[in-house]
């Protein structure tokens, strides 16, 4: 049966509140200050998989919009993460972080060291939004509804807890504050407003807890390479490796 | 065997001296004032399935392209045809020549109407950007080197030879006159600097073939269903429906 608006907006949400990653036991380590440098780093080096391709996973989905007005909207995105004239952008900022844990940056950049898993997780979101329906692809981003609650605990968390954390470092963490609450006020209203058969509605919690699933994975991925006992798969990063002097 | 940076790009100019759809007599009909007002609707009609495509194959180019500065480099295009809040950009130009013409704005954004070889060729040109190398789909974009020529002679003849022409119906071309060429000088330079085997050079002169042919066949399409003796096939435009009341 057909929900409500209401609803199916609370359904969405109850997704989240249950499987959203901020429950990873990785990240209470993380904000919590428990984390060793190579599990900041490893993490930094990982995370990287997914910044670095939320670019493609939108031009992905804007190459299937037939509508230039949702196009124009949805090209934000990209410029939030590419960067404009104006704006370095979230891949810049998430480099500017793994110049501060320490690492190279273009090793970082070179995505050599990822865990599979992570760019098999990655990946899956990227297939997923160049082939199901525009609707699923819409819902699958509206984890960004449960973002600004992890940044601003990790803000706190890593400024508290960790000598590396700073204004600069965190500034992809800080920017995201303001940029996915636009983002996801649009992509709530134009899911609500296209979920009109139940049918659609289950696609699109399914959806969403697809979603849950890819930001899951990578820190199980991290967590089985980098947390005692971990064992770090064939190719992937190696502690203290990689690294440039930073300032104490 | 390989061909020198200059052998190589006057051969990709010869490919556009011989192919290009400026040959066309489509073409001369319409730039000489041949036309009658239901070719130039054709036409118009038509060539927004082309022009509606182009973002959507421009972010699928994006959506393959690893590195951010590429896609930065490339993103301008999608803003030159959806548009910026400075830009009304080239899809909304092309629906003020619609206007112009007497055509129902909405009839051609919805693209019933347009010709099925038309639909056929311009989702070839998509899923050619989606599937070949980025290489063959950079190099398929180098149409844009013999573009400005075509425009300047089609604003004139337009100009000079039909009373719906003026500055505000023909914007879409005046502006390509300057986007035009500094989207294909980095296009030629990018595929000048790949292609640097003969195999990528033989793959890069195919895909601006390929491309060439897509150009040509929409007008084929256009000339079989309304240049005499002409069949439209069915659902195709009807002539002298979708119109709307013009200034004289």
């Amino acid at each position: 049966m057909t929900q409500s608006r209401e609803e199916f907006e609370a359904r969405l949400r109850r997704i989240g509140a249950e499987r959203y990653h901020d429950k990873h036991p990785f990240h209470d380590l993380l904000h919590s200050g428990g984390c060793t440098p190579t599990q900041v780093r490893a993490w930094v080096i990982n995370r990287y998989a997914y910044q670095s391709a939320i670019p493609m996973k939108d031009a992905a989905f804007m190459s299937r919009v037939e509508d230039p007005a949702l196009r124009r909207a949805w090209r934000s995105r990209i410029e939030d993460h590419d960067g404009t004239d104006t704006n370095e952008g979230g891949i810049e900022r998430w480099l500017r972080l793994a110049d501060a844990v320490g690492l190279d940056r273009d090793y970082v950049a070179s995505k050599r060291g990822i865990l599979p898993a992570t760019t098999f997780a990655v990946e899956a979101y990227v297939r997923f939004v160049r082939d199901k329906t525009l609707l699923e692809a819409v819902a699958a981003s509206l984890t960004e509804l449960f973002a600004p609650k992890i940044h601003a605990a990790r803000i706190e968390g890593l400024l508290a807890n960790y000598a590396f954390a700073d204004d600069s470092a965190l500034s992809y963490f800080r920017n995201r504050l303001s940029e996915a609450p636009k983002d996801v006020a649009f992509g709530l209203k134009w899911v609500l407003d296209h979920a009109d058969t139940a049918e659609k509605q289950d696609a699109a919690a399914e959806a969403l807890i697809f979603k849950t699933n890819v930001l899951w994975a990578q820190l199980d991925a991290i967590s089985a390479a980098y947390v005692a006992p971990g064992r770090i798969p064939p190719g992937g990063w190696q502690p203290d490796t990689h690294l440039i002097a930073v300032a104490a």
